[in-house]
């Protein structure tokens, strides 16, 4: 891996793209060893004691902390269930580590805390240890919403991006760009008649299900940061395979699909905050799907591509007009920029 | 509890002593309702599976990044071992979150991180899992690091602030105010001639061999944010009893006192980050003492008081002169403001 680019922190290096790649390996792998980190997986698999502990952490920053379809507090539950989820865990116990800037209102911070609460309930988890931190006025922006959670993954399971196999199927649980588009279009107050609303949902019930019903899952992943592209890069990087999506299969809500066209954002590279990827060996493909449809977020899910055999493990994108295309990983800023 | 005063998040907020205990029951314990939260231990103790596991979260602010004796790094790593080991908890596993301003020096970083490493191979901990974000220029001063942990705590343990009884030894383990003080010396850069180093030190070994020993612990606490002051009021609040120290047993540096006595600070109410207090029953009071002496965190320990019973949670403090003061929960900003 490259050393980052130049020697300061740039924007890009929190895009979930190339820039951290490199700074995720140049810096952070290299002070920390253990093999559970360097798995690079959304949650961290550990035993304890006989027992299987998913772990996870994340830190949520965004701007505007309310958006169409949900706020900073339903984000922070949701995000860090699914990262769990990710490792096929059912996730049971929360963190929550409030930063706020001086000068917040508490009123606020009421209403976001009373939607952590209503996403915790919804999806069966329990805020157990928490901390609260105060920086002066204008030394922080508002709020950071820092949650880790713990979770419980059975005896059996290994679900893993490095496990992908040649011939599996991939399957996408839903429309794309749905946050992302949703934040932009109230952070810059577009005057676009649109009602796309955030995609925020905890994905733990539709796994669980999908493990219940004795599905094989070789890759769980969610296309968050850096959007579907940079997921499925990481699983190409992760199982040394390449990727093969066809785009006619991918699901973008009309919407969406103008308001990209309109901008030039391409939707692969653009935030979702409730959809995942699975990696489905070919036997179970349909059977996966058909349950993932009937889940109540996952009603436009579709088969968009499989693990291919080849010398690269690059991502490649069969055109709506049969061209041939690479999916790269995110390269710069996100953008939209929706932290 | 009464309501946070006024309708805005103030510094005081983030102290650690009244303001905060205010903002914690009238918003985060509404909000949130599980039980294990509501003990507010220094971590949660979940049972999965047979397994009981402790769990915890801290976020770092330090400003300066770099102090004598250590650096966000280190302490972001020892502090949450701590907090794990308050609960009794072998810690085993940590989550790194990073929150980075833009521009911020990579070399900076690396040095930063070069300490986390150091810092957890010297606690025995591994980090498994994080997550990296990166705020625009002028959104967030510097860096701030959450670190959540995970430990095992041996089935028949129960330690918690609610279990201090009367009679109860309060063993300190160490000189107090010395975190707070280096961080303020270095902040200010007042031209006072002194050594005095952060106490930043993981205080896991210590616990053990307590409880490898056999030694009855009670509660255990580490005096960080709102001092030796916070602490005691908050095992008195969470015990229903009393308690009552005596001033010429509480281990000082002179150093410490001397600019103390000089900036009006009260050594009760500054930071510690390597200290504990503990609650031993008085047969096993003094071998817990002399075990903690053999620490090379606990040279200086001692007895320092003893829980009581009044009608009262509140805690005394019999005064070098013979009276008695009323050691209360801090009031206001912490002084000297440390992050």
């Amino acid at each position: 891996m490259n050393q980052p680019n130049g020697s300061i922190i740039k924007l890009d290096h929190g895009s979930g793209g190339k820039a951290f790649q490199n700074l995720l390996h140049s810096t952070i792998l290299k002070a920390f060893d253990h093999p559970i980190l360097h798995e690079c997986n959304d949650s961290a698999v550990c035993t304890i004691e006989n027992c299987r502990i998913a772990f996870t952490t994340d830190s949520y920053i965004v701007d505007p902390l309310f958006f169409p379809g949900g706020c900073i507090g339903d984000l922070a539950i949701n995000g860090t269930v699914n990262d769990l989820s990710m490792s096929g865990a059912i996730p049971l116990y929360l963190s929550v580590g409030l930063v706020i800037e001086e000068g917040f209102d508490i009123q606020l911070l009421n209403t976001i805390l009373r939607t952590m609460n209503k996403a915790s309930s919804y999806a069966d988890v329990h805020v157990v240890t928490g901390d609260t931190k105060v920086m002066p006025k204008g030394a922080l922006d508002q709020l950071i919403i820092n949650t880790s959670g713990i979770g419980l993954v059975q005896k059996n399971l290994s679900i893993s991006c490095g496990n992908a196999q040649p011939g599996d199927k991939i399957i996408l649980s839903g429309t794309i760009a749905e946050h992302g588009i949703a934040v932009l279009m109230k952070r810059e107050q577009f005057q676009i008649d649109t009602n796309i609303q955030s995609d925020t949902a905890p994905l733990n019930h539709m796994v669980h299900h999908l493990i219940q019903e004795g599905c094989i899952i070789h890759s769980l992943r969610d296309p968050t940061r850096g959007g579907l592209a940079a997921c499925l890069n990481e699983i190409a990087i992760a199982s040394g395979y390449g990727i093969d999506i066809w785009e006619h299969a991918i699901p973008v809500h009309p919407d969406v699909q103008s308001i990209c066209d309109l901008f030039g954002y391409d939707p692969l590279y653009i935030a979702n905050e409730g959809k995942l990827i699975a990696c489905i060996p070919p036997q179970d493909a349909d059977k996966a799907l058909s349950i993932i449809q009937k889940e109540p977020f996952g009603k436009n899910a579709a088969i968009i591509g499989e693990i291919i055999e080849t010398n690269n493990n690059m991502v490649l994108m069969t055109t709506a007009i049969g061209g041939k295309r690479i999916v790269d990983m995110p390269v710069g800023e996100q953008l939209p920029r929706i932290c």
